[in-house]
């Protein structure tokens, strides 16, 4: 009976040891958690700590029991230490210290990332926070309740920095985000950034942009922070959300090539080019759909789907990554903010002749109750008329994580942007407009490249 | 100076006259309207009626002035009375009696659709309606405020019927639907229409299925209704929605040819096959992309397509309308409805092997507050794998109508079933899963096709 051995209990391992059962449920799937906390949901960790999701344990996409009753055993606590190919062999490190050997015949590893440390001095005073594994979310929970701090700062606007904004919101504190970039969200326009941020201080939040933090300091039961241009700052609590930077390490030892930012360098069959060795989720490389190269772009859509196909492939089957267009949604307060494929000056460095626009249209017939503002950003490049991206942003009610949907899975498809008209998609009046938001967006690009083309 | 008339001021023939406008900015554009009313979005009726769009002159997808504002000429209040293909003109009835004729370059019958009357004895009487035109829907506001009619039965539980369930249910009126079929909502399958059944229910509404309505009588200050299995009622007021047909007698007296249920044939360019005459909207067949042949499918969304297409091509355009895959959605109560494609029944009808699987999940991440329940039908073909169809039902916050328009976008490039998992989905935990509902069904169905394939 073959042995599958999968080290890293997180999305991409447990979506690899699923499916390797699926496919072929004679197989013997072994999973190595570093933790107590197999297949938790790590987006879910800021409404832990606003409150909105009370118990940690409903975190769990599916608890060890649900995973166990699947055939898959659950070795938690349990560190990978080395990986030997040549005797196709794990060493592990239990709770008691104890070292031992497992065998395998296919292995994927999939041990994830971890938060990225930056070049900021006192990162590690007492209240100051990074947010994975779960143990660190454990220990701010523990302090936001029991010590209940009136401040906050935030390093990072990104999505998890602006949950967190969001979280320490939602519990009465005063918060102050700081991003380096000159506006939040750099993952979408700065234009809709200016929304998102407009969005964040009417809700009593300070927002600091074009400013680096360079030192974090105790001055009495505050932090004191200080960054560039003469930023100064005091709160009772700062987070560091600048994003991840891929655990490769063990793998990388055992003869794994490594790429963009350490992270581990795969085929689309998730093969390491170590004999039996797949490589799955944030720890690797991963293949843009549309640029048709490797990025470091990681998601927990992808781990799942990076996941499925390693343990497809470990389990004899034959299944192949289609690739990522980094399509993402997250909530900010009331709004949600959307993007897939390349933005404008992405597209320019890679090659295309991006033309952008923008618009501010109804999400449904504004005649009809609750009707909200989105606004649209589209990307074409100009000379082929190829969908290149898009961004949205919206009320949370405005369907703008599945509107994004659309326009990901006409990106998959290498749809023209004029093409978008085409499509039959659903109306009516409390939901859409007979010519969707996505279509209308679509319908101003073409006009506004045939105007730049007449002149 | 070439001169497009187009016969028909809603949907398709406005959409016309601006995409003409568009696209030859020197074309003189004539829109015949037979009332006052241009662009109106006969969707919105129902919340008209219920009083949740207080004022009609909001329904107007454009003002009579916005449209001016492009440089097309309104006729209202004028009927077409006949076409002279050979003359190139239109005689028209104006409001005082007098006819004229208007000579054309380019001609677009855009004549839509009339309510269907069914062969009930009785359907003139006072109290029972029909929904279009305006002015019908205006007669049913007036006595439904004046009045004050405390009870109605609505003949016809498709997605026009349960609208205006909604809608008299919404004014506190005590409700009957009495649908022919089985369950309600015949657009989707049995299952998904029980499911709408309760929810209607649950709102205080009687609901009868299987029952063919014969006869109403006034008896008093009622209406007395009697159908099929001695079923038996009494209203104030009987609306009836038992779908429309297309009015299309003018182009055919003209020589234009009609075929399913005496709709305009017309190629994809929308040409009727009299020279100089285009047809679009309710009163012509219409492509369907995944059968693959002419179908009668009058939709608001296929009507302002076909009218764009009609408009770039009598403007001198080359533009082919790409079908239709039956694409809707309806709000009924708290629950948005909403289906693409084929049902399992026409699958089987059109040649393929279907099979169909159906999946009730989280909208989103449960974990996190106001998560509801989706129920999804997903069909495809056994033999190539390829997506039919899917239909979803969920309360109207759970992205619905746009989660139907990702399989939408998949039918329309004809995907596989099993690439819908694949597709780079947005997801954060208040608002999907990692794996979205659509990729859930897409596994379950690939599971059940393996299991079937097995045995």
């Amino acid at each position: 009976m073959a042995h599958l051995l999968i080290i890293g209990g997180s999305d991409a391992g447990i979506s690899a040891a699923l499916r390797a059962r699926e496919v072929d449920p004679a197989m013997e799937v072994t999973v190595v958690v570093a933790d107590r906390f197999p297949n938790y949901s790590i987006c879910g960790i800021p409404f832990f700590i606003s409150g909105e999701v009370p118990d940690w344990h409903d975190l769990a996409h599916r608890t060890a029991s649900d995973i166990q009753a699947k055939g898959i055993r659950l070795l938690l606590e349990h560190t990978a230490q080395a990986i030997d190919p040549a005797a196709k062999q794990v060493t592990v490190l239990d709770r008691t210290g104890a070292t031992r050997e497992l065998p395998y015949d296919r292995l994927i590893v999939a041990t994830g990332a971890e938060p990225a440390r930056p070049q900021i001095a006192g990162l590690d005073l007492p209240g100051v926070y990074l947010l994975r594994p779960m143990e660190s979310a454990f220990r701010l929970h523990r302090h936001v309740r029991k010590r209940e701090p009136r401040s906050a700062l935030v390093i990072g606007g990104g999505y998890i920095g602006l949950e967190m904004v969001d979280a320490f919101a939602h519990l009465g504190m005063s918060v102050t985000v700081v991003e380096y970039m000159p506006s939040l969200m750099p993952t979408v326009d700065p234009s809709l950034g200016r929304v998102i941020g407009a969005e964040v201080e009417r809700h009593g939040v300070e927002v600091v942009t074009g400013v680096g933090i360079e030192q974090i300091e105790r001055v009495g039961d505050l932090l004191a922070v200080r960054g560039t241009g003469g930023f100064q700052a005091r709160a009772n609590l700062v987070l560091v959300a600048v994003g991840v930077r891929p655990v490769s390490g063990l793998a990388a030892a055992a003869g794994a090539q490594r790429g963009i930012r350490g992270a581990l360098r795969v085929n689309q069959q998730m093969e390491t080019g170590v004999a039996g060795v797949y490589a799955a989720g944030d720890c690797i490389e991963t293949w843009h759909r549309l640029l048709e190269r490797y990025v470091y772009l990681p998601l927990g859509t992808t781990a799942h789907k990076q996941g499925r196909v390693a343990g497809e492939n470990a389990a004899g089957g034959h299944s192949t990554f289609a690739g990522s267009l980094g399509t993402q949604v997250v909530r900010v307060f009331d709004l949600a903010v959307a993007r897939t494929g390349l933005l404008e000056t992405e597209a320019a460095q890679a090659g295309f002749d991006p033309l952008a626009i923008e618009l501010e249209t109804w999400d449904h017939k504004a005649y009809y109750p609750g009707a909200h503002r989105i606004h649209l950003r589209v990307t074409g490049d100009r000379w082929t008329g190829r969908l290149l991206g898009a961004q949205m942003v919206g009320h949370v009610s405005t369907q703008v994580a599945k509107r994004i949907d659309v326009f990901a899975t006409a990106l998959f498809h290498g749809m023209a942007v004029a093409a978008l008209s085409d499509l039959d998609l659903s109306y009516t009046p409390p939901l859409s407009s007979p010519w969707d938001p996505v279509q209308e967006a679509a319908q101003m690009w073409i006009s506004q490249r045939q105007g730049r083309h007449g002149t």
